[in-house]
């Protein structure tokens, strides 16, 4: 393999790989007349992006992702030529080079599966920014750790949860298509956050992907069950309250100064207003008050303060509807004029200090 | 005590004397016709800022430092009213209200040493950025974990050391005076990135302190001993190297990607150039070379890649040179057009690879 390439673009196709990979996976350098592709090699993880490049000798390598991530990084030149010299990869440049053992090639599955349906990046992104926060970073059901996406009709729908909170997106498909499926939450966040443009969804047995211009992941599915936004009983709500996320979020950072450890913080419906009051042995005790449209009820609900603030991030910049049910029944966030992306938001209450 | 006070202002003052603090420490707010002063209640440490304000009822009262600060860094008030309410002082809002249990007073001396001379703030806070950096976090002797600060006619002089590394920094005094001190090198570094304008420099038995404008630390100085450039032997340069310090810290990362666990380089010293190279198993190897105006022999030193690093960040965008001296003695760097804080670091050089 003879191949040179833009330093820019091929650090960019290799830290997005690896940032998709897991720590000391392989990188499959693939160069011919049509540039270079750069695949991870791991299995039942099908990464792939495409790099211009001007091929001298065709050929194909494995090297270890970091050392080359890591150089390409701080590299300062505008080409790079990439030599098999033996039994290494160099990395050429004028004054300098460096050079990589090459590792086995292992023969991994990187077609994606079929393309079904197409979703705009940025919505995409967007939703699932703040859908897979909800998910659980390590638990011991795969349920809890994956976003499930199901299409009906001309739209796409995102579920997760960790059991405290849940949040539900909705968002337009611009190619409509079948599928009902659970992904691990933290390579589809990365996906989704370094893909643009039209995002292609892709499904085949066991098998989910994205596909954007220049780029492919694919995975195997959670095979766990399904969570369903139906499992949450939100039929008792009998008191709302509107007003800016942002407004409440900063009360409740305030305020939780005061809060003792488990930081539980009551939310107190009142005559067109909230009320947030909290005290710490030793560190001293705060309340707040804050304007709000009140409609309904007078029922109080509890909230640990670090998911109330999340579930409030996820509405920044807008009128925010809390529908709140007595008992340790879910509060529902949803913002007063939802955008191309409807989000709903469940926050489970907790037994109040 | 009942005194009204500009809420970004207080917030200033309060978190400025709690970074300088120790965590748990308390603070005594003292109101009186003048305005509001900030003082630390903790031993051998006086620090005190001053806050505009406007008093309604002398008073003075200690609170805990930690949520007072926490409180004013999140509050969205122009004014903040303190008003004493039986065994808690009350944060007073229009729409909120945070009160903070009282503590018992301590009879510190916050009184400040005499001031002997004077220093610009902003140079000397940048020749006490590189030259406490060189100092030890954390050492069994006192003496590493100190900048001597040492005046000599209309010159201050800053040392510290770690054993591994010297840095010495020169610059001019505005009001001369005669000191001596080795001052704990944490709270200095901070109390210089606080001081702005003109810096006084306080002396008194056992105790040194800077002052600024509405700001004032003093502290018990460290009885250790003194370090001393002097004992760092220089006169068997046989070597010079200089080029631009960027451009090697550049290539020092690059090719250090590849070094092994001590990340040990050599500085190849060729004609007109030096040359840096390193391998690593499993890894791979790198070599780079640079130009550089070459003097004298061609003794090659070894460094730790990052203490090297630390180094040449002294003299970003600059030319540095580099004096080296063969065996195991340190190699000095200075910048090619020293400026007004004239900087001199030793560098001890590693055992090669």
């Amino acid at each position: 393999m003879d191949v040179t390439a833009p330093a820019h673009r091929l650090s960019a196709a290799v830290s997005a790989a690896s940032r998709l990979l897991p720590a000391r996976a392989g990188l499959r350098l693939h160069a011919d007349a049509a540039g270079l592709t750069v695949a991870g090699v791991a299995s039942d993880l099908a990464v792939r992006f495409d790099c211009p490049a001007t091929t001298h000798t065709d050929g194909s390598v494995v090297v270890p992702a970091a050392p080359l991530a890591e150089t390409l990084k701080v590299l300062d030149a505008e080409q790079v030529r990439l030599v098999v010299e033996g039994s290494r990869l160099a990395l050429r440049l004028d004054n300098a080079r460096f050079a990589l053992p090459l590792l086995p090639d292992a023969d991994v599955a990187s077609d994606p599966p079929a393309r079904v349906a197409e979703v705009d990046g940025a919505a995409f992104a967007s939703a699932l920014r703040i859908v897979a926060g909800t998910a659980a970073k390590d638990d011991p059901l795969p349920l809890f750790t994956g976003v499930r996406l199901q299409s009906s009709g001309d739209r796409l729908t995102l579920t997760a949860s960790d059991r405290y909170r849940m949040a539900v997106a909705r968002l337009p498909l611009r190619t409509p298509g079948s599928l009902d499926v659970l992904v691990p939450a933290a390579l589809l966040s990365e996906a989704a956050r370094q893909a643009g443009g039209i995002v292609g969804l892709h499904l085949g047995p066991g098998r989910f992907g994205l596909s954007w211009r220049g780029g492919l992941v694919a995975t195997a599915v959670l095979d766990a069950g399904f969570l369903s936004e139906e499992s949450i009983a939100s039929g008792a709500v009998d008191t709302t309250v509107s007003l800016e996320a942002d407004a409440l979020a900063a009360a409740v950072r305030r305020v939780g100064v005061y809060a003792e450890d488990r930081r539980v913080l009551t939310l107190e419906v009142g005559d067109a207003q909230i009320r947030l009051a909290s005290a710490r042995q030793n560190a001293g005790e705060a309340e707040e008050t804050l304007k709000a449209q009140v409609g309904g009820g007078r029922t109080s609900p509890s909230f640990q303060a670090r998911y109330l603030l999340d579930a409030l991030g996820a509405f920044a910049g807008e009128q925010v509807t809390l529908a709140i049910q007595p008992g340790m029944r879910a509060c529902v966030l949803r913002a007063a004029e939802p955008g191309e992306v409807e989000l709903t938001y469940y926050l489970m209450p907790m037994l109040p200090r």
